[in-house]
């Protein structure tokens, strides 16, 4: 397969809603009635319904692995249809079909909007637990994602130790000062824009400007310092007359192509993301912390039984692969079997997306 | 001296305005009419003259040397007022007395604001040598700067070789993408704030979110991984109740301790500065490149007789050290003598402030 030739996107064999008829209680002590995870299938579940794997998806992700990981479903590529069936599961908050702030608050007969409760990596995983009961599968072959996803996994194999044999968790830990405040920051553009509305505004309007500027913001933190220099460099804007060197008023706003890139970015984000959905998000993103409400990291990680695998990435700085490294460390201390791999890439946190051919080749030897 | 002792803040000798009567032919092309530098003198000038520092500033700083950088004034801290006669110099753009946005355009009779034009430093260093002249000064014993400062310290060394004996320039290259793009999205966070009203807002009102968003993010880039995570890790907000595990909301503002620290950061900043003059200063921060216009490289940096230091800091990621070291290599390799020097501190591109203990030990064997 040549560079030229596009990725085969996968379709689903399946893929709609589960309603949970319960009063979910959650982390932040808020409750969720009747919440629906929307939830994708490819390929098919084999007779002894263990060939499932569970691909969990980061912030702007969705059900649809096939669109957005479709690398891994090529030949070699650590998916296949033939064998797995593999699931996607939209998490809570998102805008992709599971209860997020767009869906309609049972209590007020409204949109959550910025009522939405705060969700925990914990309350996405207890749900999921519930739909792969409804499928009828005891236990996941394997369960894998990268960033918000990552985390999803390890909640997996510590709460639910039974229910999964292998699990791979990609650049994430605890989120540390860094990216706490940074994810602060892309909240606080958001809710900058006047069409915020304290998060009170109509579906399809809302805070464009400051949705995308959290994007961009975003952005900076998924990608690395060398990846943008060897990319943009100090070169002008690509496109257009926006020469820096051409604009002679200072409130102008002639671009470097860095600049011209990121405002793309946070353009093309805004038409298919929310802005509530980012805020929730990210916060559930914030407060992931595996130990919490543990005795002892000790008492946490001692429960895990699947085979686990973290991969930390180079020039990752939103999640230092040092976060990673020592979360394996700590894993491993606590007398659960935990490798440590790391993808060497100048593409920051964006590697597991940006290149899945070296990440296929590093968790192949764990796969098979 | 202890910790716990005020650090004495010396006052300058003469305070005051050095009006240039000229039309300024700026590099964007753009002119000046009749601008002011507001300039401040600390110690003595010697009967030979010679005796003359000039301290250029960063983004935020001020003419008043004595009140950013009163380490460097400290016995055994580089300068001695005894000895040495202190010069601090404001730049255009800024808010602190020099021409800026705030200042009245005389072709409208209004102030500049959106409108003042784009400055490079070679503007800001063309005519800091007229003040220079004005003072007498044929020559000055040392240039010392830091960040923006150190940009001019570099455009002294390579315009005006015969006035500059000493030169030494600190943290800081030609922006890189990294860089670039952080800077943009700091002026589109105050372009977001409806009360910048495209920059025409009355001076003391004016787009007070949007700015207080864009320094929150500066911070952000002159600070490092390490030490927001030494500092902060992941500490809810000392203050208040915003504990992020306390607010169940998504749409809340529950804060870890990083968030609160760039919130405030960015607040104690609105009621100091003009958002017209954070867009202009980034902008030439932006716009730097010492060897544009010149031949070659070699051309430009050949050009330099001035004893010249540079200095990286280990962990500053707005000017990584590596770019910092290279342009030392790139002088030298033009047969200019210039040495290299790196600071091995946790504080990123702000060390040159937060540590300028080891600055002083540092530079002390260049000084003497």
């Amino acid at each position: 397969m040549t560079e030229e030739d596009p990725i085969p996107i996968p379709e689903p064999a399946f893929e709609g809603d589960f309603l949970i008829e319960e009063v979910l209680s959650l982390e932040s002590g808020e409750i969720l009635v009747n919440p629906t995870l929307h939830y994708a299938i490819y390929g098919k579940l084999n007779a002894a319904r263990d060939n499932a794997v569970l691909v969990c998806h980061a912030l702007s992700g969705s059900a649809q692995v096939g669109a957005w990981w479709p690398q891994l479903f090529l030949p070699g590529g650590m998916l296949d249809l033939e064998r797995d069936c593999v699931i996607g599961i939209n998490i809570f908050g998102s805008c992709y079909g599971s209860t997020g702030p767009r869906s309609i608050d049972p209590a007020t007969g409204k949109p959550y909007g910025p009522t939405f409760p705060l969700i925990g990596i914990r309350d996405i995983v207890n749900a999921q637990v519930k739909l792969i009961d409804h499928l009828g599968i005891a236990r996941l072959k394997l369960a894998i994602g990268a960033s918000i996803g990552g985390m999803q996994v390890l909640e997996w194999a510590i709460l639910h130790p039974d229910r999964v044999a292998r699990a791979i968790s990609i650049g994430v830990a605890p989120l540390g000062a860094m990216g706490l405040g940074l994810n602060h920051l892309q909240r606080q553009a958001i809710m900058l824009d006047p069409a915020w509305k304290g998060g009170y505004y109509e579906t399809g309007d809302g805070p464009k400007g400051g949705l995308a500027l959290a994007r961009a913001l975003g952005m900076v933190s998924y990608k690395s310092v060398p990846l943008l220099e060897e990319r943009f460099a100090r070169r002008p804007n690509r496109y257009g007359n926006e020469n820096p060197w051409i604009s002679t008023s200072a409130g102008q706003n002639g671009r470097f192509d860095v600049a011209g890139y990121l405002d793309y970015q946070g353009q093309s984000f805004i038409s298919r993301f929310d802005a509530n959905s980012y805020i929730s998000i990210t916060r559930t993103m914030d407060i992931f912390d595996p130990v919490r409400a543990h005795e002892t990291p000790y008492a946490a990680y001692s429960r895990i039984t699947a085979h686990l695998t973290l991969v930390g990435i180079s020039t990752d700085w939103l999640f230092p692969p040092e976060d990673v490294r020592s979360l394996a460390a700590i894993i491993n201390a606590a007398g659960t079997r935990c490798d440590y791999r790391e993808m060497a890439s100048n593409h920051g946190h964006d590697a597991f997306l940006a290149e899945p051919d070296q990440l296929v080749r590093l968790l192949t030897p764990v796969f098979e």
